[in-house]
């Protein structure tokens, strides 16, 4: 049973990386740059996006892919009344999003008039780390009452990052966050990862993201 | 494709619970009472089995399972610093504990001499949900920083509760948190659920946590 588990699980992956690879050949075709939201369920994803979505609403044309695990659409509702196009893909139950999935939210978007897609995956640290969805940058956000341990106790997520977002720093003062031992920890992980960290209530500290976002977006309409 | 995987689920889920049940008699048979504590990332788990044992420590003979993604013993070395025993349970990057992997773990426990088997699941939302461990009662930590939406977004793991603990209230003064909301969520999906709102670093509210905990222990006890 194990080993046919395991080969399932081997064709599942395949497939979902040539999916992904398509995908990431399309929205560069098309000169939208992407990015895979992760974090822990509350780490403040959508009130991330909300800011993002605020700041940048005078200078880019975007959309949203809401993951979920559950048939609600609270985040998607919010994003929409932000007056920006939200599609919401409900996972079914499972654990993350998938390049499949990322496809399907895709045919949805009128990708020749967007500059930005923002994917909110599943609230977890561990399903979405597995799942290539085909995006420019995958990006975690870390809220700091979740703890500075969390590099040491979910590794593989941090592997894989290119951009790591410290959030919810306005509430350091109520809590014992030891930062070099949360940055220690994500050194020995991924060396030099971009990093910002930020409030998205306050806004401390935004700008910083916004100005490396804006760039993306740049580098991408500049090439070829 | 779907077809097979759907198969090769059901049967692991069968196996699952067919062990699950086994270690439910053997628990009881030995009086041993035993919680599976699930919770996101970072809800404060460890923090809130410290001060647990701390509080059981003169009274209860206590042991406790530690459920990682990830080969690294900082929550163990915590539980055993506390005077405890504690086994290590790696699940080689599965987001779940699952009933094998308990048997496991109690296979190393002197079941006979122990009062309280606290069994720490790995932090996820989602995936411990769907695996039955064989404890007498399942718990989850929603610490408040989490948002008050999570019952909304996360409904499978709230249907299963036997308790809910609302933990970091010492944080409420500083973050945005609709306690009303949050608690009509869960009215929805668990009507009546024991629920009980403390923060383990204040101690604040832990009492009645404490008492609710003795009371089954010795309810066992008394069994039969």
């Amino acid at each position: 049973m194990v080993n046919s588990k395991v080969i399932v699980v081997e064709k599942i992956m395949d497939a979902n990386d040539q999916v992904a690879n398509q995908i990431h050949d399309q929205l560069t075709a098309n000169k939208v740059f992407s990015i895979n939201l992760m974090a822990s369920p509350g780490a403040g994803k959508t009130t991330f996006i909300l800011r993002t979505i605020r700041e940048l609403s005078a200078k880019l044309r975007m959309a949203v892919i809401e993951g979920d695990t559950a048939p609600v659409t609270i985040d998607a509702d919010k994003i929409t009344a932000a007056g920006v196009l939200a599609v919401q893909i409900n996972t079914g139950g499972e654990c993350h999003l998938d390049a499949m999935m990322m496809k399907r939210g895709l045919e949805q978007l009128p990708l020749d008039s967007l500059d930005l897609v923002i994917v909110e995956n599943v609230g977890n640290l561990i399903c979405p780390a597995a799942f290539n969805l085909g995006t420019h940058a995958n990006i975690l956000i870390a809220s700091v009452p979740e703890g500075d341990d969390k590099p040491y106790k979910y590794p593989n997520i941090y592997r894989g990052l290119d951009v790591l977002i410290i959030s919810k720093t306005d509430l350091l003062p109520y809590i014992q966050f030891n930062m070099d031992y949360f940055k220690q920890g994500v050194g020995l992980l991924n060396p030099g990862l971009s990093t910002f960290a930020l409030s998205a209530q306050s806004g401390a500290g935004f700008a910083a993201w916004i100005n490396w976002l804006e760039k993306q977006v740049d580098q991408l309409k500049s090439n070829g």
